[in-house]
């Protein structure tokens, strides 16, 4: 089995950015759990963290045919990236959406999502503990898409 | 460790309802599922269904200095119930809250929660499956309330 | 045929509740014209009056297997109740909405049936004889839900 | 007693219209309908159809003192023509408000009545059988207006 | 003079719940403060506090005939429950709304309230000290409702 | 100076409609008034009433390099007629907007003018006496379209 | 018969004031124009402009039981000065409200009237000829308010 | 105690305004009664009634270290005042709002309160003696701010 | 292959209305270029043009069986005719939606299109070249309704 | 005559994503078809592909004073992108926005162009077939822009 | 060079109110700084503040031909006060829209400006200091309004 | 101190860019003044322009801990881009936000600034001379971040 993390704008500056928020957990800190996860699983992974929206999709759209499922953190791009929502129609692998921060106790604007309906399912708040959430049920559950 | 697992109206009816949405799996095989997990994580649970607001009111309101956790399906109640909402913050007990599907690709009053935001995240789309993380995330990460 | 007619809260104040728009008429008379009429259609019926959301919830799932048609005036809970719609959705049983005063000519906020939707129809504005008119459609059209 | 049945547009097209909403049954067939349950309550009618807005409108003026109830589908100007909702008002005669379809099952455009608030009440879903339903109405409670 | 007194979902959790906005009263001490009050005025009351909706509505609709005012404070219900409207309406016994927190300065879905309209008003932000404004109007100015 | 007056839907009904909005005139008398103050004024006029928007539409292009100007109550078209609101400008011919009744003291659907912004101005709430302004205003002002 | 004329915020810099809007015309010109017309209708009138909301108020209040009429120009105000909607209803005098341009073809914001349903009519886009208009309807019609 | 008792537009043509909605009270009156009820209880008061929103301001600015607390009925100002919100900001007094009609039972735009987020809590529907209980919460509970 | 060609309310007026948007083609001109096209591509064509919606339903209705195509240009009718949607649904004859102006760079109101859900496509902006665009159309594609 | 055909972001994915919507063409397969008709119209083209919203800018840029026309497909960034409206709007070159799909006919959020406002024209729902279109008015109509 | 400087509602109140938002600075102090920054400039200044809407427009009317130029923090009535807009619009001086805190940050009704369209701009967060950089802009710049 | 000036999409076709708005000033030309500026304040700058929102966000990111403060112009990501609002935020240097013209008094869609309540403050309207301005401002006040 073989699984994307994409994870999008500012997800890098994690441990800098917004510790209020966020908290003080590293982007580097947060890869490192996601492939001591991943190697515990018998699943192989790719991690990509990009700012750009379209690059998003470049890396989405490469991974047709070559992944077995996606965990994606579109961060800003959740909320208004009617393109990245296309990409992930495009490639029909499952999908799951996942948030540092829980969506719904924030910025009313963060409460939307544009790109979850195209995925499998969303899981929102808890932390780098969302990207194990979602390794777990690929591992269980298969990717079979629906 | 004790965790309290609420269901909300018409999740009784897993299995007889609408199967396009929610499947074959019944109420009584979901509560197993919820159950063997429990045992198998050495976590002491109790689950509750109820279609009535106020019931489910008010056993959130007896976990309080009882439960460590809450595992919350609030279903159709997840839209409107300002008074489900207010019911978690008096208890500042850590609630996660599930969805079985994806709230997000259903109809467009379906995409809002209004409980989320007094809980620590929310996991939606992932079926039975949800449920399941919910376990394995309090008995990760314990149940310190932010 | 064995029908279920569920009035919703407030509607056991009639000849009392606002006879401005509800007329004189009391909740004993109309259920004795109900039943009346149920006896000349040899339908056979069951009269339920409950203020509480979820106990209309729990009577209508109770009817799953049971009933052959539902005929169900919601009354304030029309314009909100999520979990009605998806109880009305969870027993796949034909129902009929009736309201006594014409919602249409009433207050913006009850121009809206959130569990319209689920039913055959709606039947607004006859008073009493919306119930009559609904029992005579399942007699004449049978039950097959569509 | 003399009522008066106006269907509004694209009514004229049943049987060849939409048939996954509207079914195979034919404007003429609902018309043969209507005629029988007349005759059978031994009340005078008239149907007329027409697609022209103000048509309609001239029909219901012409109603004016000569009919003691309308019978009215206004089809698609049922959600925009404040014009009909006038004319209906301008004659202070009994109106009842007929959808073939349930409109508040359909698009969100179609939920709204812009003519049900002049009307004594609305009947929607039905198929045929909510003009039978208008005409026992009117058989059985006769036209005194509000 | 009989005055019901009606305590809405969670007002039981007073002292334990979010104390930020509610302090550090209890629902007990609240309860003490209002009977004593009313024995001061010679006012006899009753005290009802419940988490359920429609229980609410079924205590409003046994005062009929039996008191001669209410004290509302229904909570969350405040902000979407038609039904407990309804209930004012239909007893037409004289109806004080109170809140404890200044529903105006907190979140924006909390400064609509859809039960006011059927009470002679509404009395917010003055913690307990708002119950016992309404038992010195009811003395004051008696029960002649409008 | 040749006028053309344009009455909308329903208008034709005046004294039988509605007489607690629009009082007891009746459309004869108040065609009557406008001839006599057209007589008075020196002024040839048409008067047109029609329920049909397109037969409106028709008559104002029909206008087009006849007459110098245009006195319009589009009546119920006032609030959605984005063609007569085209047809206005197509014909560029000085044009005023009539209405009997006061339309900012009705019902909020009735306050927007859609057609108005066409026209030079709007005359709304002074029964027929308005028409008179209408003429009054073309006889001293002239009729130079801006 | 006397009438008071009341001009609203920079109704005072007329001819200096956005002059491709409201033309070359200068305020003093404007009354000397109302004055001659009210002379020659034999009406005895006051004008008064003042740039404050207030003054405008207490100006409306000093017209109780001294004048027959009021012909205002609320200016920007018409579009948010509850105030004044307040004010004329205050006094229950007859008042016509006039808008030199036509605010139904100006800014999405300038549509609206808040005070105009408080008034027997509304005029607007005539220019000075607007509240020539209004004497003439005050003679013609007298002041007896609805 | 000092208090300020701050009434605003068109509250001093009390007893002539629009007596369905405010009773036949006269201004004078009105003041009387909370001079009477001061003196009793021996708060010494300030009454203050003007037409003009600046001179509201201004009123509140000069009590800064003045008065103790504040009494306002900002009537009209209420739903757009953003000016006196803040004036009532600036100084830091305890300020009750008080309204003599039921502000929820009158047209849409009276339902919302732009100042009372600054003031401790709001009273509206109790005619004159909503001032009284304003009073009596002043002596009761003190003037700590919170 | 036989289409109809379908012009809405003041398409008649082109060459004298509003030239700066629409410019100096005239009607006539615009139906010669289409017949001349046509008879290029051996497509038999009818034109027709009318104000009055229901007269286009009529047409709409009257191609059923006759027409392989349908190219239409609703004008105003484009932003709020539901019963021409129902038309153009209701026969299932391939239709395209032309506008000569380009209806994204319009007033607001312009640039939602009710009717063209139920076409192919739209095409707008590129003056009298759109109607020779949707017969190319046609003639390449064939009228293979989806 | 060199036209630019700029396509947005997934149409690269064309014939894997979403065959239901889009078929079974492929996008070299539509650059294929695009190319035979610029030979066929002797136009000289390029045709440029990217997800990325700034190269898509960097793109349109590039054509200032070396393309004389550009056909563009913003994909999903037609609904959001004012970068890309900002960029057609600073090179002043005639822009043609087409669409594969009917945008009015699928999710609210796809009806709306942000781009289109910039461009001579859309053509929306004729699949591979409006890019050939464009190609065809460009050749007939050259490219003078407004 | 002539400028006027106007503040609006509670600026005075600087180093009172609500400090947080607005610091220690006060009033006299900001004037100060202002009118030493003029001096240094050599820029004759005048600086005005007043609670009173109207008053701010008097005295923007009054700079008619005086002043070369205006700085104006227009405070509360920012966000709603039409009548100042066109007050700006009606003289015709360049002038520019100052806001000592970032109206971005604050409250949602604090973003938008009512004012800021009648002017060169708006300079916003900084302090006493964007007014320091208002007159900057006038002495660098010159007075030349667009 | 060390400045990072960051202009977004399209700002490098200024003078080439819709001269009417953004007059002919050209892209190299604003750089010079900036430059000439930083140079007489001795504030050492770098210049950064890029049409790619990820780019800017690239940049952002790298100016942590490199730069004491950041001028920002996002152009039309202004109004969409959440994504450089969390960058801004991630870095927590003190920023300004400035525009060219006047986003106030342009399209409805361009007076909100997404990306302006994480910056200090904005300059909007002045041309180049805003950049000078938060020049001057961080010069004068320093760069401690609030």
């Amino acid at each position: 089995m073989k699984i994307l993390v994409i994870n999008g704008p500012n997800i890098n500056m994690l441990g800098i950015r917004e510790k209020k928020i966020y908290g003080n957990l590293s982007y580097p800190k947060l890869i490192e759990m996601i492939e001591e996860k991943s190697k515990e699983l018998k699943i192989q992974i790719e991690c990509f963290q990009n700012n750009i929206e379209g690059e998003i999709i470049n890396k989405i759209q490469s991974a047709y045919a070559e992944y077995d499922g996606i965990i994606i953190n579109p961060a800003a791009y959740t909320h208004y990236s009617i393109a990245i929502l296309d990409a992930i129609k495009s490639v029909s692998i499952p999908t799951i959406e996942v948030h540092l921060s829980n969506i719904h106790s924030r910025e009313e604007f963060r409460h939307r999502s544009v790109t979850a309906s195209a995925c499998i399912g969303q899981i929102s708040g808890f932390g780098p503990y969302g990207y194990l959430m979602a390794l777990d049920y690929f591992k269980e559950m298969g990717v079979i898409n629906e």
